[in-house]
């Protein structure tokens, strides 16, 4: 088999992997400036990605998983034909939103159910015909529930009460609050005022389920409801793609920042899930994994789930 | 009584008022570009000041709430010989933050505890000595329990879950949502693309309230919850001023634009206040009634918080 090229264009980093016969005989990454919805973005991905590919040799074929396509499809004809123009006009070219690939990746091209819980929050399910459904995922003024944002806010939250003087506080959030960041007056500033309010305020996630890790019952209550979100996020997506009637497989693909904190959460997503008669599994792969599958294997559902203009033979 | 000049300087207009034996001769307001806190903000308050009181009588004295005072209080001497340098060498002049000079034109400048609940939620006592505490008021990442914020997200929140096919949504808020912004697809574009996100968010809480009013339980749930964290912020700054145990009045004089949205929430907040023996009152009087109080009577306990550098006759 001629060598694949599978790109995984995210926010801030833009990866690639050159693949042959199954094996990665090259890989690199890049930093991106903005992502594909941003100004200028085409011209920014395809720059990132002729970055990182360049002086590689050219591939019978590439796929790429890009973030935020899903929000601008009429960005993908010029993406695709962008792709072309530097691999050769007989390229086949393949182009999805970065949670598609990453689905294929993790569950190995087989429909099912992945979740995602870093920052943000969401969980992505698609079905034996294509047919998807994307749960929460709407950012950290919206929803993102059980997200690092949202640990860390109910945490900041409890540290402030216990402060006031107000029911549902924990002293020992202040305490962590006063180690982290200094007097809680000198907090909103910090916070207003920083690059990403909400990963800063996510960076306070760990501290709170570390509190909760030493019986802290109120980071305890926090944990359990980011573990209960999760799940029914996951719950949802399955139910939506039908798999549950189907009789297909209950498992749950999880992956993300948040479940390296340690059993004090995935200890309790696992009991949430379990409620909910779903099992927690470790992605196959990445999202690299998923770009190659697209290209290797025509029968997996993800193709439904192509951008348009894009995913044609030529 | 020779007139008097009191200034209520937001962060977007700042008022004055004339007043001449207890009766406003005259008013004004003109618009201000950004806080004392911000860069050149004591210029830009001080051109404010001037812009809304151009042509008026000199006063004996002045005094001024100013939004944001507290956090920069290096910022208040500049300020005082600024307004000096105005309104004549010999002119007393006052300076607080704003929240100081509403407490005393909200109860006549007797101790207790006023709730501002708009956007943002934020309570403050004044005990009979000066001692304060102030309660929430975080702003929307950390804080502001039951304020417009926290109902708009929390409102948002359930609409998007009855759209995500997850548990404790409300059809009723995602109707609602439909009808304010479109599919909900568009709407994190359009929150996270507004100028001010926070305030877009908090628009939706009279729709919170409307669907609480015919009886959607999700939204009632969500209008008690915020009725009870406004509550729990003037009980707990009820408390730590210490009036309860000294048999002072437990009257909380309550204002902002979220308490117009009807009984549907002010019944919820009476109730909330009852439980902890506190009585919802309104306001005596504004912002510049409590300016001109800190002119005319010595005794009042807000004179403990003044600005330093100010408050002293020449």
């Amino acid at each position: 088999m001629s060598a694949l090229l599978a790109f995984d264009v995210g926010r801030t980093v833009c990866r690639a992997a050159l693949v042959s016969d199954g094996a990665r005989v090259r890989t690199g990454d890049v930093p991106c400036t903005g992502g594909v919805a941003d100004r200028d973005g085409v011209a920014r991905v395809l720059a990132a990605m002729s970055a990182v590919t360049a002086g590689w040799p050219a591939p019978a074929a590439a796929a790429a998983g890009v973030a935020g396509l899903a929000a601008v499809p009429q960005a993908a004809g010029p993406l695709a034909r962008g792709l072309r123009e530097r691999l050769g006009s007989g390229t086949r070219v393949l182009l999805a939103s970065d949670m598609v690939t990453w689905h294929a990746g993790a569950l190995g091209g087989v429909p099912g159910v992945v979740l995602a819980a870093g920052t943000g929050a969401v969980a992505l399910g698609i079905g034996a015909t294509g047919h998807s459904a994307r749960v929460d995922g709407w950012g950290h003024l919206l929803g993102d529930d059980g997200s690092g944002h949202a640990i860390g806010r109910a945490g900041l939250a409890a540290a402030l009460r216990a402060h006031d003087g107000r029911p549902d506080g924990s002293v020992a959030l202040l305490a962590r609050l006063r180690e982290r960041h200094g007097e809680p007056e000198a907090l909103p500033g910090r916070v207003y005022d920083a690059a990403d309010p909400a990963r800063e305020v996510a960076a306070f996630a760990r501290d709170v389920l570390a509190v909760a890790a030493i019986g802290d019952p109120v980071a305890g209550r926090i944990a359990d409801r980011a573990a209960t979100d999760l799940a029914e996020s996951a719950s949802a997506a399955m139910d939506r793609v039908g798999d549950a009637e189907r009789g297909g497989p209950r498992t749950v693909a999880c992956a993300g920042g948040l479940l390296d904190a340690g059993p004090v959460l995935t200890d309790r997503l696992d009991a949430a899930l379990a409620a909910r008669s779903l099992t927690r599994t470790h992605p196959l792969g990445d999202a690299l994994d998923g770009a190659r599958l697209l290209l290797e294997d025509p029968t997996v559902p993800h193709h439904a789930l192509l951008a348009p203009a894009t995913g044609v033979l030529r």
